[in-house]
């Protein structure tokens, strides 16, 4: 900070409160735009380093400071052009989002399956050799994220835990009830088995190349803003961008 | 019946014993060698055939009738022998393994697998927008067979639903306990996620191409054990194979 006194701040983790209070405790928000690619895979280190992992990819862009002060100083809103251009550089696209929506969400379709994977993970193993040699598609893909290295998913779920504690009851709510269907007189899951079946297919709706699409390139399903920082309402077309789960483009 | 009175009988549904209690029912045991493929996708339909689906993949083989009489017909030898050679053109693995260690297996392995997908896909879309557009791998990957059928998920589980149950107990109780402990004073997932990463570790031990291989070629790391059905101890043989979660191979 005392060396480069004007530079500007970002990130790339994966739980934005906590990094937003310290920088807030340092009175450096006037230089900080937080970023968090939601791409990679659950191998670490140099080895595992890959060509386009970010293409196509979410890169959460933050900006709460924008709602903070009554005049954003240039400084800023250069520096949150940057973070943007820097995601459009590695192929992602840039989505605005204050730090507390982008926590909740995490929590719920990136921690919470971690969770999960972990847990599913330890059930199939104690099932033995067995359970292991019959273990398909559905096991592998399920623990996938289960091979991430350990200190990685404790930093993401211990640092956001409040949110990941009220994604995991709202999770064990479903669960339990499926279990309790299944263990009754009459064993069903119709209900669960619906509305799961509904869920994915609004999410591959919301996020996949169309299929009757006769083009292979993947078209991006993330409605586009493009805006000029700093010019008039440009921070309510953030707050629109955010509301509407899209993503920006900077003139 | 009437029609093909010698005929053999195989399957290919992901529950056992409630079809080996109809066969018994109806008493066609002597005709009847079950199967069950551990392949598949989360499509359904002719449009979404696939060549090569069954190679590399576990195919189960049961194989109760050989503990339950004293003399083993050899028609019913002749039908086992056939059924390992019918998994062996479509290129999977045949695992010898009786109906109910075989339902307790893919209630952990594949029918729990579901029941998960199903409620996380459910509690990732009632994050809206943000989070559908936030959702990257780990998400996608994890509610995959959401996307299968309503009707076959309910066949699995509903069949299977004691096995199913206990499995799911078993995941809530991991899920549960790492819940109580993020919402603890000092909020940590270090048990859960050591556990969960030396589980999968070891399944992709023993599931995986080797790494450090330089054939392209996925070798089966599941035991093979070559035998000719009917020949003295060939049924031990079969006992053995599927304790040890290997495959058969028949002269």
């Amino acid at each position: 900070m005392e060396h480069a006194p004007t530079c500007g701040i970002t990130d790339v983790v994966s739980v934005k409160t906590q990094v937003y209070d310290l920088v807030k405790e340092r009175g450096l928000e006037s230089r900080y735009v937080g970023g968090h690619p939601m791409a990679g895979t659950s191998q670490s280190g140099w080895d595992n380093s890959q060509r386009g992992l970010f293409a196509g990819a979410a890169w959460a862009v933050t900006y709460d400071y924008a709602l903070e002060v009554e005049k954003l100083p240039q400084s800023w809103i250069d520096l949150f052009a940057d973070v943007v251009r820097l995601a459009a550089m590695a192929k992602a696209e840039a989505m605005p989002v204050r730090v507390a929506p982008h926590d909740e969400a995490v929590a719920r379709v990136s921690h919470l399956p971690h969770v999960i994977a972990e847990s599913l993970a330890v059930v199939g193993d104690h099932g033995g050799i067995l359970s292991q040699s019959l273990a398909a598609g559905s096991f592998k893909d399920a623990t996938r994220v289960a091979g991430t290295r350990p200190e990685l998913v404790q930093q993401m779920c211990e640092t956001n835990s409040a949110a990941v504690v009220k994604a995991l009851d709202e999770f064990l709510n479903y669960v339990t009830a499926a279990r309790d269907a299944l263990a009754s007189d009459n064993p069903t899951i119709a209900d669960l088995a619906e509305a799961g079946y509904a869920a994915r297919t609004r999410l591959e709706a919301r996020t996949g190349a169309r299929k009757e699409s006769v083009s292979p390139v993947k078209i991006s399903s993330r409605p586009v803003l493009r805006l000029s920082p700093g010019s008039h309402g440009w921070v309510s077309q953030l707050r629109q961008a955010e509301s509407m789960g899209g993503r920006i483009e900077v003139f």
